[in-house]
């Protein structure tokens, strides 16, 4: 059976929710990245889990690669169709299905966003708070293991998925995990499909953890000298087992580029953006003593924002931090990287990174999730210029490089996809060829996203 | 080459180290459990990783079964050897290799217990959380996905490894994960690993996360008039972001064998013992709260201990609690049960048990982790009575069942091992046979703990 066999096969059960249009084909051949673009050769929008389990039928059928899609905000070419296919478009899987208060989960599909969950839980004093920046699709989110700005108090999509559907690559729907707080019931497959990046399977249903909205919320704000007592000043504060809910890094370049474009008025250097949650009482005495800590290190400014509008304000700037980064060099295409290593070592990768910015006459701000150890510059270059665009590789390669010789990893969140493919051999050795085992025994014919993460197939 | 070879070959190697011995084969082949005395062919210890991966070498030539034996505390046969074979006992592989203070991790081998790892992490104002009660060893609680009465605040064996050293199937060294506090790095092999008893590889390194020993530790003891009443309490006291250190249930029949054998005077009812930790006015915050929701919910007699001796006897109380159940029924046999629920549904799923057992006829007092949902009935039986002995296994049947029915898992903390098998393919249905796939992918052989947790070869 061929791949049109295989797509009129599906059309025929899906009618005009299998489109090959010009212009569905180029959206789902794009990402935000700087990947070419790269079309499937259809695109289906199920309604249902059997549909999935239909059209992943009919591509085992056929070889035909498929590729899940969310709201195509994947940084590492993940959704892309590098070798065709079908594009499986989860827009009209997004309904939210049950919300159990009591129990503090709830079961989505997996198009729901993020944004749109939260709306719908404002109601009931919960929230759901992994925050990525983007309004990522939560079936995306679990795919690539997201995280964001709130993993150092809450955890990471691995932290908080308890239990999925999938279906598989033969087309099977399977469940996994169940919606008790723990187990120890066998191989953690829930834990295996978050990350997996669709080459495993096709998650077609999510049930996740849910927290209880904070009684009180700070924000704050905190310059520094330099960024190495901004970064002593996270581990103190990580020490001292503060619960910060939030605790972000921008550098001299990225706070330049915020006070243009936001209009803010921080000095020029680095800081850090804090937001503390928990009681009255807590939250304020969380401050002071931050403050104490901040103030041994060299930070000072320190400026405290209870008020909700000053909030909105502060952390608005912080989720336009990369557009007001790209801003500054109109025209510009930027790479953005994306590694973590020990917190202890996260001052010595930052000046290390900024050291050969400098060197490569790159601009390239930086931003972090500084209590995960994680952080991005955004390498801009004129992407007609050969030498420019091979400056700003040569330096994402020394800071993956850096990172693995730092005990650390070449991707925090982002993912593997195509993007970080050439350092997995070298960030997980043998490990490496396991997974590929794994992927073998679970899609022997290579459909699902072949081409990402795991090992070339001889 | 047969079983006597590979022993032979091993023996070469280990000299000493290579035992036969009656007591020894005897010692692993037990368990605190139930199960049938199941001896090895010989017992290995180890004191070196490529120690490990010459014995896995060796004993794959031979396909021969290979267990491996941390303190031999698991309660579902996990370290028996069913299938004979070599039992790798970790015991001499008990070194603390890196502490990382600032980093709040360590590097421990598989043998290191979670006590002797708390002693050595004392001055550092660091700990290590996770706590099953039993003293066992850290590579068994990774293989087990061990939890216990912290789980609520710090997260299972699951949360709480970083990255791993591992001697695979083929004997060959691998490392999963990183010292990055997270990564979207591909599959969370780390993951796979950690609850996998040993049926995919040998552990041979683990890297932990620690946590900062609390500025205040704060504990309390509260009698309610039912059990529901202490549940409702506990999901008020979760839903209000109190961040419990431990949240544990007694029911009325533990509370009564702990003031025999403990000299405690509770009211014979169910109690709720609690810890938090924090700062001091924090703990103090969190109590407060606690009593004005205990008391919505019929809670009484609330004792607030901040005193460390008083700390130390609770616990020490909860922590003999098993013994002080086992001391009611002199002579007689335990089967533990093991099931998770979903918070909402614990009040049910324990009140359902304790009528099973009333119309069973048999003791079974109630000890649970109930922040988690989980809670163990210790089935009592003369094991010379065989109905008694049918009676205790269809009660905890039923107690599966339910836990089932509930959205729960057979297991919440013991594993699989053998006694939890037959309730695989009912929780996970197809998952099961995936878990299948990648044992098969990853050990074709059947040599890494044969028996355990997958569905059986064909």
């Amino acid at each position: 059976m061929s791949v049109q066999d295989a797509i009129a096969e599906i059309s025929t059960c899906l009618g005009q929710r299998l489109t090959r249009s010009k212009s569905d084909l180029d959206l789902h051949g794009r990402s935000e990245s700087h990947f070419a673009l790269s079309r499937p050769d259809a695109v289906a929008y199920p309604e249902t889990t059997q549909e999935v389990a239909m059209i992943v039928r009919a591509c085992a059928k056929a070889g035909c690669p498929v590729i899940g899609w969310g709201t195509g905000t994947s940084l590492e070419g993940q959704a892309q169709a590098f070798q065709g296919g079908i594009s499986v478009d989860f827009t009209r899987m997004n309904k939210i299905l049950d919300i159990r208060q009591q129990d503090m989960d709830v079961t989505v599909q997996p198009g729901v966003t993020r944004q749109s969950l939260n709306d719908d839980l404002r109601a009931t004093g919960l929230f759901f708070p992994v925050d990525p920046g983007a309004n990522a699709s939560l079936g995306g989110m679990a795919s690539t293991r997201a995280s964001g700005t709130t993993a150092v108090r809450y955890g990471t999509m691995r932290d908080n998925v308890l239990a999925l559907e999938v279906v598989t690559a033969t087309g099977e729907i399977i469940r996994t995990g169940t919606r008790a707080r723990k187990s120890s019931s066998g191989y953690d497959l829930t834990g295996l499909f978050v990350g997996a990046e669709g080459t495993l399977g096709l998650v077609t249903e999510l049930t996740l953890r849910l927290h209880g909205q904070p009684e009180a919320i700070s924000s704050a704000v905190c310059g520094f000298e330099t960024v190495s007592g901004a970064v002593q000043a996270v581990i103190d504060t990580i020490q001292m087992g503060l619960p910060m809910a939030r605790i972000e890094l921008m550098d001299a370049a990225s706070v330049a580029a915020v006070n243009a474009y936001s209009g803010m008025t921080l000095p020029e250097r680095p800081h850090l953006l804090l937001e503390f949650h928990g009681s009255d009482a807590g939250v304020a005495e969380q401050a002071e003593t931050f403050g104490l800590i901040a103030a041994e290190h060299g930070g000072s400014g320190f400026d405290w924002a209870t008020r909700a509008e000053d909030r909105t304000a502060l952390w608005t700037m912080r989720h336009n931090a990369y557009h007001a980064i790209m801003a500054s060099k109109p025209g510009a295409r930027a790479l953005v990287t994306d590694n973590c290593v020990p917190i202890s070592r996260l001052a010595e990768a930052i000046e290390g990174t900024q050291a050969d910015l400098a060197e490569a006459g790159l601009p390239g701000p930086i931003l972090g999730h500084v209590g995960d150890g994680n952080f991005h510059a955004i390498l801009m270059f004129d992407e007609t210029d050969a030498d420019a665009v091979a400056r700003a590789k040569a330096v994402s390669d020394k800071m993956v490089n850096r990172a693995l010789d730092l005990g650390g990893t070449a991707t925090g969140e982002h993912g593997v996809g195509i993007g970080k493919l050439e350092y997995m051999a070298r960030e997980h050795g043998g490990a490496w060829q396991m997974m590929g085992a794994i992927k073998t025994a679970l899609d022997p014919q290579n459909i699902m996203n072949p081409g990402k993460l795991v090992p070339p197939r001889e």
